[in-house]
């Protein structure tokens, strides 16, 4: 069995999100495993580095899946690159080792969301971005930012369903840039919960219309208590940027 | 009577090009006159700098309308950025004196056009850059530009109907630009025939394809015979970038 990594950049805008869900193959899992099973002659499944929600982006999604056909590396990809929709693009396919493993492997993620925050829309960027009309503080979304940093329980920030599993992720790092009318917020950590990025985002802008107060954030957080956490940010605003091995 | 300078963004993707055409009014023209007819309470007409044709986008385009209403220049901004709409953008607006004319006053046009030259399609940029896969030899194109620069009569570059006015034109830079996948074109001269810059940017494609000798340039535009042309690039990678006054 050949074992492919595949590097995948994707619009998300009119997707379902990662995940085949049973026969919908309005995924973008589902859509890369419809034309890998054409190629390969047998049934493929492939697997992503973690998943991303309906409507959100990736600049960089890693995944790989194993097939017996022998292909190299440039057909793979050619072949994906052609029978792909448009807002899907294979940028690179490189053969692995047999245990590779893009979810099990993964050892941190960056996620990356665009806020625009003029007072009118962004022609080009409307569907890539969140806008806000209203004036951010940026320095009040650093302070607050500073209390997701490092090991939480993110059960309040996140609408995981599963009550088994740890909350539990740590965030490396959390950085707010300005530039040229958008905010951008990188956030990277070992691993997120569903709607987590988008739900920390959209207290940070809470916070920076003044809505709420950042030293609420540990009293949230400890609480446990998704109905405490507020505002969730738009999907169009989230990009999947890193996946580190 | 107050004269507004407006400064406007917009996505042509889903319009028929700048100029109101009768009573349609999926043209940017069209719509920019409907929302200020309604501020004004009478019949505005505005003036654009120039005509971009259907699908062209614009960074900036300017254009100036005149009515007898007093409003201030952040509530003309304000009505039209909320009833307009998220395609097109209005991000100035200054009271002008009453002899400014945005088509008559404009003295250079910036545009902008981008190709994407990898083997993928770029998912964000699918409808803002024209995908041309083959690689382009970039070196070719620069070489094939300088036969455009100065005053040429520009007919053979052309769509345009009229046969009764100047197609002289004056070209005062081109420059071929590689940035991360993408080669922009960017062209600067003191006006622009309908198609033109299409045309031209279809000619360097053909050129940097290996399709088409650069040396036959100054032989088309002599001939000032349309048929010698060959490609014309697609509208979706066109942009109006500036207007000099």
């Amino acid at each position: 069995m050949n074992n492919y990594k595949l590097t995948i950049q994707y619009d998300g805008g009119r997707y379902k999100g990662w995940q085949r869900l049973g026969n919908s193959d309005n995924t973008i899992q589902g859509k890369i495993e419809n034309v890998l099973t054409e190629l390969a002659g047998e049934k493929i499944e492939i697997i992503g580095s973690g998943r991303t929600d309906a409507g959100v982006h990736a600049l960089l999604q890693i995944a790989n899946f194993k097939m017996h056909k022998n292909a190299t590396e440039e057909e793979v990809m050619d072949y994906l690159n052609r029978y792909l929709p448009h807002d899907i693009s294979v940028v690179d396919v490189t053969l692995m080792h047999d245990r590779f493993h893009a979810r099990y492997n993964a050892k941190d993620k960056t996620y990356l969301y665009k806020i625009w925050n003029m007072p009118y829309t962004h022609p080009f960027m409307r569907k890539y971005s969140m806008h806000v009309p209203e004036k951010l503080d940026i320095e009040k979304m650093r302070k607050a930012s500073e209390y997701f940093l490092g090991k939480h329980d993110f059960t309040s920030y996140s609408n995981a369903k599963s009550k088994k599993k740890s909350m539990v992720r740590e965030i490396y790092s959390l950085e707010i840039m300005d530039n040229e009318g958008f905010i951008e917020i990188e956030i990277r950590g070992n691993g997120f919960l569903y709607n987590m990025v988008r739900k920390m985002v959209g207290t940070l802008i809470e916070v920076g219309l003044g809505q709420k107060d950042a030293a609420t954030i540990p009293t949230i957080l400890e609480s446990k208590e998704r109905i405490q956490t507020g505002r969730m940010a738009d999907a169009e605003g989230l990009y999947l940027k890193k996946v580190g091995f």
